[in-house]
């Protein structure tokens, strides 16, 4: 009983301090170790595991709309990376710098790719010639090292993993349609998936990737209400090809430079969904990224049949991820450790539940407990796993939706910001100048001017002046 | 028709200069581009999704055995990579060495790994304390970086993919038990996947891993003659152990150190399917890791119903990966593409054959080609792809087995390595001198001493004295 309590005291509650409350989860639940290198994570087996669902099922996204995946060196000449020049003025701060192989010193210093951009320029230079080789639709998994100062597991690490889509289209429309369409499998992903309800809209030019024409992303509201860029799509443009020279030659047999455009989400989604779903008992995952969907817990395992039973219960389920603990520990300590890693649903059975023909089913996300006949668990838990999976996204939306405030007013704004942690929708009349002043009076940051537009006021929050856009702000990771 | 024509001409055959055969197949099947970076290779659409294909069945295998995925960082501390001495030693002359972060020098600079073993033994130093926390099986897919001075596509480069298991047991039993349990997982899925018979066996101390007690390979045998290293299991006894103070209280609750292995497999298998399966008209996959299993093309696509019964076909075919080829380039363009490819089956369908309700159907490593009733083609056709690569299998194990050759004194040693090109099995004395003398005179090294041991003479083949071990002796890649 000692060691249990530890447990649970271990954990800081989310209200007393958030941030802590983030890093105990990340170590309790096993999803993360820090290794002895500043700033980069260890990703232990549940976390992985976490990952290789969201893999999974986005690599399957991505396939079903013709993308192919690639593999790029890891390795950037710097005279490569000096090509674009927002683009190297963006990123050549915060690379990593290789200098030696082996003994020798090298003639030029190569970077380790923060993104590979001008990897995939340089590539697509050579491979395409004509109309006929275009589109290309390339993703690459990998992971990419940005030299950051401060750093939090899976928010912002040294090295991440991610997926980054690289395109290369014959015309502007043809790639500002991949742009969007990405945006939107990444939402419907975020949705769908981990159970997140998105905001989907474009980035201020401010806040745009160094080197587009423009940037559009999905942005999520935490539990502690700032927010939390999910994903990207950028539109580039023809920048690129002209700094690398892609060009094809086009029915008409013209040279044409090709229109671009570069996608991606990372390992930072799993910290989206600890700070999203998870409570005071720790971790809460939607069935659809549960690497346990499901955990059986024989209650007096020694007594004739108990495990024989559970053993017959997880054969049934076959069709979730499902297992049975017959570690020696209580039953209490395996509750508390499967709330938690965030299990979705347990099944406790005991002598008396097999008397009765019956087992206790918990939700995870909903501490709801309730008996379920043994014979009926084989189409009831699926059945319960999309109900959760539904539940925890429109819990998510109403959360968000209760958290999101519209200021009309510089008034308005700042009370808002000072009080009430969350999106701030506002009207914007389109100047750096009044994001740089939000920023520094309120310390917030437009997050995106949304694809669903309103008129809410007639002028800018921030200067007065006519009111050109409707943008969500807020505080964010 | 010149197109088509220039197409084949630019194969250099394989009998004429194999090297530069199997550098025209890599590149023509569009599997790797050179990249801009010396001794790095881009992976193309095709290549990787071989390499998918291949990581998908070992990863399946390594899970079935309780296998964890995990990832480590890529940079390891230059302090971290010193602390086993074999074990640096070995790498140290060729890693990639990162001295500065953004634009500022590192206090301590830091290599990217070219093995993880050091970050694993650290990481196991940290989460392991009891009997209870053993055995750990993790594994990672990452990639690797060795500064290699000459590099061939995916045999040998700079950065390539692999995966790296590392395991901590309890016992030194557990731990040989584990050792040869992987190796043999590799070579039944090397058999079994990629239809490449292998020698199983044990290296010798001059060829054993920088820091392993014991060293186990599979050895197959290319097209050429010439071996090919094709995975690695590793005991590392308690050396690491020691090294990293990786301690566990047992059930007496006295500490003990725990016992270790790690296990590898790259991309270079890709190299091992395009040497021994290849032919003079490229590529040949066997069907399990082949992209496209059938490729469907239409003769006079242009004529009623062809398209639509492609289609059917494609349909019909849902169980394999099938593609139907309906671009604008002529039947024999395609023909020559597909086979460059190495797609293990064609069916030709024109409206000749709908009409005699048949198609043609063509096997790519044979080039047998046999009239099937289309009706029959959806029970035909997976059959047909289960027997190719059994097939593959089988020839390339002749191929193997008559160009394995026993030498039984120094002369016929001499004979064989200077004119037959193969394995030659030899008896050895065990010294590591006369490994150097047969690799000064010879050219050749120990390929391994194969778990099947035999005695096919008294004495070394190379010094005369007593023999200890059968030796499987080769040229290698």
């Amino acid at each position: 009983m000692a060691k249990e309590k530890k447990q649970v005291e271990a954990i800081t509650s989310m209200d007393v301090d958030f941030a802590q409350w983030y890093t105990d989860i990340v170590k309790k639940a096993e999803l993360v170790e820090y290794s002895g290198i500043k700033g980069c994570m260890i990703i232990r087996p549940t976390g992985y595991a976490i990952w290789e669902l969201i893999q999974k099922e986005l690599d399957a996204r991505f396939k079903a709309t013709g993308v192919e995946n690639v593999y790029m060196p890891m390795f950037i000449p710097e005279s490569l990376l000096n090509k674009e020049k927002d683009h190297v003025e963006g990123f050549a701060p915060e690379v990593a710098w290789v200098t030696h192989g082996g003994n020798e010193p090298l003639q030029e210093r190569m970077c380790v790719r923060p993104t590979s951009e001008t990897l995939f320029c340089d590539f697509y230079s050579r491979i395409i010639e004509s109309h006929r080789d275009l589109p290309k639709l390339y993703n690459q998994w990998c992971s990419v090292v940005r030299w950051e100062k401060t750093t939090r597991p899976f928010l912002r690490s040294m090295e991440f993993l991610w997926q980054e889509g690289h395109t290369a289209h014959a015309t502007a429309e043809e790639a500002q349609e991949r742009t969007i369409q990405m945006l939107n499998l990444y939402a419907d992903f975020c949705e769908d998936t981990l159970a997140i309800p998105m905001v989907r809209g474009q980035k201020t030019d401010k806040e745009k990737f160094a080197g587009a024409k423009a940037t559009y992303t999905i942005e999520a509201l935490m539990h502690d209400g700032k927010a939390l860029q999910s994903g990207t799509s950028h539109n580039f443009g023809d920048g690129f090809a002209k700094a690398f020279d892609i060009q094809y030659t086009d029915k008409e047999n013209k040279l044409q430079y090709v229109h671009q455009t570069s996608w991606g989400m990372t390992t930072r989604l799993i910290g989206a969904v600890i700070m999203v779903h998870g409570d005071n008992n720790g971790l809460v995952l939607p069935p659809a990224i549960a690497p346990t969907q499901v955990v059986i817990i024989p209650i007096r395992q020694q007594a004739e049949g108990v495990l024989e039973t559970a053993d017959k219960i997880r054969e049934k389920l076959g069709g979730c991820r499902v297992k049975v603990d017959d570690s020696d520990k209580s039953p209490g300590w395996k509750f508390a450790e499967h709330e938690m890693r965030g299990v979705p649903v347990r099944i406790e059975i005991g002598p008396k539940d097999i008397e009765a023909g019956q087992a206790m089913v918990a939700r995870r996300d909903t501490g709801e407990k309730v008996a379920i006949a043994i014979d009926d668990l084989e189409t009831e838990i699926p059945k319960l796993l999309e109900r959760i999976q539904k539940e925890m996204l429109e819990r998510a939306r109403v959360h968000r939706d209760e958290h999101t405030y519209d200021a009309h007013n510089a008034e308005e704004m700042a009370d808002i910001a000072a009080n009430k942690p969350g999106f701030i929708r506002a009207m914007w009349c389109g100047d750096r100048a009044c994001e740089d002043s939000l920023k520094e009076t309120a310390g917030i940051t437009s997050r995106c001017m949304p694809f669903a537009q309103e008129t809410i006021a007639d002028t800018c929050v921030c200067c007065g002046k006519p009111a050109k856009k409707l943008v969500y702000w807020g505080k964010a990771y």
